[in-house]
């Protein structure tokens, strides 16, 4: 199955800007416009206006590349034996061919990602710096450069079909994960043991699931007030702290699923919640269901912020609300936009694709989010893997 | 403790390059000259030729970065939350105020790094690209940009007492990876399962191993003869094939314990192995243990592989070894340096850290490697995380 209308819309965009062809060798870029998510990198693609995209590849990833490219013709280099040319020779030569004879004038590429997925070796990646820059001037000599950065983002924003398949089926894998920290939540755990056994299963019960082929988990699990609410921050380190009576779990869960991501909360109480908690976790779970609810094409990205804070608010936790509501996600666990926070007044437009997250950190209690990811749809909205919220069971 | 050794050789290797200060914002790079390795990057280090080091850092991660920063004087900039700064701004300006009155002429960056280790969060990281550029451009206005890339990537390569410490603590905790996967190995078993058993592993039983806080490990198992095999290639995809009676595995460690790398092999065979698969890999146990026996300073990379390849040559299996013996490693799972390769001139110094790693791949019997990390000491060379060869128990 091919992504027509991506192909499409990329290439209308392209003669928008007088781009005679991209050329790209970031994952996430490779993927969405190849079919392909390249195994480590290494991997470029020529995406011209008009003709054949072309994709130069190490030939061991013949396997993974055939099932999945679409209609891109392929160059396939030696690569990691005795005897392979380097790296940027075999990029070059190939990009050399791929250029021979098509006066190309503008040619984009990726200068200002400044943020990257990794690729399927999580552990490190290739990515296009000043080698790369320094080659593509050797090739194209007498094109132009142009950073194409800005307008991948742009064209990202607005999902497919066939992207929305792909992550309504990471997200269906996220719940495994979801559940997995439910299901082994009590007193005594840890929050490494917790992240571990989440991304274990994402791993053995999510591989093949609707059909995806590379899946990796990242968890992360903070546990009690002190990890969870004193001093909100993004990030958080899974520690051998255990659970106490009372105490907080909050998991924040990444999931890639051949390179479509998903991103979801969910917190618990280990033993008996205090009325307080009860109460913070409703407000969250209140607060994210009415910025769910008005989601729809048309409306800012502070409309929806407002519907979630609003209820926080009331219920006297304002100031306890200290980030964003939500934020766009798909190649990427984040995106740039759609952003939902005050003040921001970029309208939603049908197939944008957001996490919706209020959160509530407060001293003793500890820190509650509740994390889902939504798909604007042009009658509102889907919550792509539906998975329960609850404090306790 | 200071890392000093590394402080003032990178003093020395500056003055020799006439470079009056570092910027830095590489995760790996931050932590080869402060001491703290970034959660999700958006920390920059600038590292004066005279003068103290100071690290600019979102104020979240405050307390990771407290207890593991050296020397270096602080910058914090609010971060994730309403309100903050936006990226850019907050470090343009923490830039500024640093270069103020300094008069440097020559600040070298990272321009043509091309290969990265991923930040804490491996789920996503921020790198220096065209606005990193920018900016430096904007606050360096009356100095000129130098690229450090090459200079930092000559410097890591010889590691200090300090480093190799932490080194030996990445490879202990490897080991607990490569039990799991021994342990679990049977017929029945999947790739996958295994892989996600052996992370599990490593980051529950890792996690404060040694006084490792942030711990992750990255495995890959292949299995059988088709995945291990038929065309050998530099990284698997583990998959829900289940082993049976006689199928290799093949086990693709990676582990980072606080920014440091270890990568380790193991391979096992299911059930009863031919006399084959017994030959083939006792042929490459002799091929690893005489290239480690090689290697100590002023031999030549050339020479270490020649051991291990002369070995496996004699045995009759020479056509079914087709990669190099070993690579650099330390900041990063793979670094560009040494290479133990035929035909590689450059000789070991004491310092230096290498995997040893040959292997054979050969058709129905499967393919078989053993990889352990080396350090090259005064006398010889030390292996660290010791742990058993042995393809059956």
């Amino acid at each position: 199955m091919v992504n027509e209308e991506r192909l499409n819309r990329m290439r209308q965009a392209m003669e928008a800007e007088e781009l005679d062809a991209l050329v790209l060798s970031l994952p996430e870029n490779v993927l969405l416009l190849s079919g392909f998510w390249p195994m480590i990198g290494a991997t470029t693609l020529v995406f011209p206006l008009h003709g054949n995209p072309v994709c130069i590849i190490p030939d061991c990833y013949e396997s993974e590349a055939s099932r999945s490219l679409w209609e891109a013709q392929t160059v396939y280099y030696r690569y990691g034996v005795l005897g392979a040319p380097c790296l940027a020779a075999a990029v070059r030569n190939g990009l050399a061919a791929i250029a021979r004879g098509k006066a190309w004038e503008r040619i984009g590429f990726e200068a200002s990602f400044e943020v990257a997925a990794p690729s399927w070796n999580s552990a490190e990646f290739l990515l296009p710096a000043a080698l790369t820059r320094e080659l593509l001037n050797t090739v194209f000599d007498e094109g132009e450069l142009i950073d194409a950065s800005p307008l991948l983002q742009t064209q990202r924003l607005r999902k497919t079909a066939y992207e929305i398949d792909r992550l309504r089926t990471a997200n269906e894998i996220s719940r495994v994960g979801l559940e997995t920290f439910e299901q082994l939540l009590e007193i005594g755990i840890s929050g490494v043991e917790l992240a571990a056994a989440t991304e274990h299963d994402v791993m053995t019960l999510g591989t093949e699931l609707c059909g995806a082929f590379r899946v990796r988990g990242f968890a992360q699990v903070a546990v009690g007030s002190e990890e969870t609410s004193v001093g909100y921050r993004p990030n958080e380190v899974s520690t051998i702290r255990r659970l106490q009576h009372g105490d907080v779990a909050l998991l924040e869960l990444g999931v890639v699923a051949d390179g479509y991501w998903a991103d979801r909360t969910r917190v618990r109480v280990a033993g008996q919640p205090t009325d307080e908690q009860f109460k913070i976790f409703d407000t969250v779970r209140r607060a994210q269901e009415a910025a769910v609810a008005e989601i729809r094409p048309g409306v800012t990205g502070a409309q929806v912020d407002e519907a979630a804070r609003s209820v926080i608010r009331e219920a006297g936790f304002g100031e306890f609300f200290p980030h964003i509501t939500g934020h766009g996600l798909g190649f990427r666990y984040h995106e740039s936009s759609p952003i939902l926070a005050p003040g921001c007044a970029t309208t939603l437009e049908e197939g944008n694709f957001t996490s919706v997250e209020p959160g509530i950190y407060r001293g003793e209690s500890g820190g509650f989010r509740i994390e889902d990811d939504v798909l604007v749809t042009k009658g509102g909205s889907e919550i792509f893997g539906p998975f329960p919220k609850r404090l306790v069971w």
